[in-house]
């Protein structure tokens, strides 16, 4: 058997796992030389395949990659570029088979969400239609937990850990200060269509914190919301609110849209949290504060859930075993076994049932009156943010990894995107 | 020697280790029985000495009052509640002597910022205006940083790591996103009057991340900072801002204020963060993501400074130990005697030199451009955030503990307020 190269590119929006991902490719590749002659990794994702603009992992030394794992963001640089389908770019998809040739490259993974298993599916039938063997596996990674089949995605377990925690120690925090101060605290969570990290947030009723989720899967209705702030503070003298930046009114207006579009034409969000605590303000009094974690959410390695960590490395484990296993076209996933202890193994799923379905909260997951989550919906998420996993720290922060990053030699003509 | 009581009380806006003062003071208090019999501790702080709604802290067990080191947020709640001048509201003073005297409370510890020492140092006058000896010490505590004399204010440390920590995150998030995606990101960090919370964002900078801060000291200027940005996009490709709630233009305008004012007649702040992002876009283009971090950021117990942690059980400790020494209108202090190593003790201050004095970032600290903190800054800041101090988990999430707060018989009538 000749060893050939495998390539590697993190895809969109980056978490605090994606590169133990990274990392479980990385060394498991290194680990069947015999097969995997080198990882190439693609600088910032797709584009550095399109440009051949190839970053030679072989440079990076052990305990770098390793470094990988506890490691958040994109080590590579990640993009947001969505390949258009085969007939609508015939030029794209030819030139990643001509990068993938000057450089033998027979392996090719792709560390994304639901958009990035599109386009890994469409790469996997170019062995058929453009007569070059790739075999094409998808690394699956989403903070907004809403890819099919797997039991969750990478990513979404140390935001949900960090969501529950940060509201959790927000909350005691207003506690302390309601009797004359704030009495409402409004934190607004990722997710623009996909409840699960608000979910996240809901957690912390256990806690015996009030707290109200407003998630994108339920019409947003102000009547009832604001009643039910009432009845929480007339009980608690204090109320914990977790926005999603997706919550909407039922025409589809976001409570807070900045009017701008992504790369992939999806609406850029922000600013729920504070719409919502005016409208708190405005219609009982209380006095409010509200957070927005945007980036720091997803980034927040320090924080991350061992659980996820430890999936996100197997998944790309998974993923080069698979390829050397001779299969094309799919996804490893997080099977689960039981809820407690939460046992898992990895499975596999085609990429052609996986490829732009999103994954929603069930209706059974959030509470009859819209605003909180079921015990069902409990069960499901507390194993995924199980075990701690503290980065090293020296000086006083976290000591993460910058990779060299050196490229591979250019063998091609430019290409412009 | 007769044991009297003491009454212990936290104010103003709470912290991630003012429980550890709190922790200190009843430990410390628990080992000189002889002297102090207990603690009383004011539910919401001051205003629970006023009502007489004293919480039993005997009747905590050991290991709950070991847990307040790890417990963020007020464990006994705290208030915004300022007394007026002995003159202005002479009725009020006389209620606290009344209710010390009910219950033999000699020792009147007091743990809050600036506006609590103007509080603590009326309290301490009260012995001779008022004829009732009562020895008033106060233990320091603000996130802002701003009391005079001691090194530092613990709260602080816990704070300027969490920043740190959560803007290198975000930062390295960023640098995977700017090729296509987005190139700004704007924290917003607390800090009214003093720029010490902003200005551990720069920190950074010696992450070999573009940052620039946005410091209350220095006013702000549109064109000077648009051009700074534009500078630091050309050469790293992306920028992180951290800007604080106070930043305001020459004429004293914040850029943002939402027009409400909180107890003490401050402004209160929110919102910067947006309105920077989008005066960047406006002027350059680039896309950007922001962040509030608000509460989050001194609730952040899951991350606190070891260093912070200790020095805040110690300052609660020195005052239990200053009042047994005979001390009155006094503070503990953080005394620097190096910096690398750090090595501090504790130190002692005149309430009347601490009172109402506000410690601001010294011009030396800032760079001449009025955007970044100084190599002097740096030795000054980083130890502080040394040491990780985790607090203990349970099923994912943080175990803080509740305190049963059980009251103390009322001895006395109603007080209205």
């Amino acid at each position: 058997m000749t060893a050939n190269n495998a390539f590697y590119a993190q895809s969109g929006g980056v978490t605090a796992v994606i590169n133990a991902s990274a990392c479980g490719v990385i060394e498991t590749a290194r680990q069947h030389r015999d097969q995997i002659a080198n990882v190439y990794a693609g600088r910032n994702g797709i584009i550095g395949a399109l440009t051949e603009d190839l970053i030679d992992t072989s440079q990076e030394s052990a305990a770098d990659i390793a470094a990988l794992r506890y490691t958040p963001s994109g080590g590579f640089g990640s993009c947001r570029y969505k390949l258009k389908s085969l007939e609508a770019n015939k030029r794209e998809y030819e030139r990643l088979i001509e990068v993938f040739k000057a450089h033998d490259i027979r392996y090719f993974f792709y560390n994304g969400g639901g958009d990035s298993a599109d386009t890994c599916y469409k790469v996997s039938q170019l062995s058929e239609t453009l007569g070059y063997p790739v075999q094409a596996i998808h690394v699956p990674k989403t903070v907004d937990n809403d890819l099919p089949i797997t039991d969750n995605c990478p990513g979404f377990g140390s935001v949900a850990k960090y969501i529950a925690t940060s509201a959790l120690e927000a909350s005691f925090d207003v506690r302390s200060m309601s009797k004359t101060s704030t009495k409402i605290f409004v934190l607004e969570v990722m997710g623009r269509h996909a409840g699960w990290i608000a979910a996240a947030g809901g957690l912390i009723e256990d806690h015996n914190i009030p707290v109200l989720v407003l998630f994108p899967e339920i019409e947003f209705n102000p009547e009832q919301f604001i009643a039910a702030v009432k009845a929480k503070v007339a009980q608690h003298d204090f109320c914990t609110i977790i926005v999603s930046e997706g919550a909407h009114y039922p025409d589809g207006r976001f409570l807070a849209e900045q009017g701008t579009r992504d790369a992939f034409g999806h609406a850029q969000l922000g600013g729920a949290a504070p719409v919502v605590a005016n409208m708190i303000k405005e219609a009982l009094g209380y006095k409010f504060h509200w957070a927005v974690a945007d980036y720091l959410q997803r980034a927040a390695r320090h924080l991350a859930s061992k659980t996820d960590v430890d999936q996100a490395y197997a998944m790309g484990q998974a993923a080069v075993n698979l390829a050397l296993a001779g299969h094309n076209a799919v996804m490893p996933t997080v099977k689960r076994l039981s809820d407690s202890p939460y046992q898992w193994e990895v499975g596999e799923a085609p990429l052609s049932a996986v490829a732009n379905v999103e994954k929603f909260m069930p209706r059974e997951f959030i509470t009859p009156d819209g605003f909180g989550i079921t015990p069902i919906c409990k069960t499901y998420l507390l194993p995924l943010i199980q075990g701690e996993d503290y980065p090293p720290f020296a000086n006083g922060l976290p000591r993460y990894v910058t990779l060299k990053n050196a490229p591979v030699a250019k063998k091609l003509g430019e290409f412009a995107l």
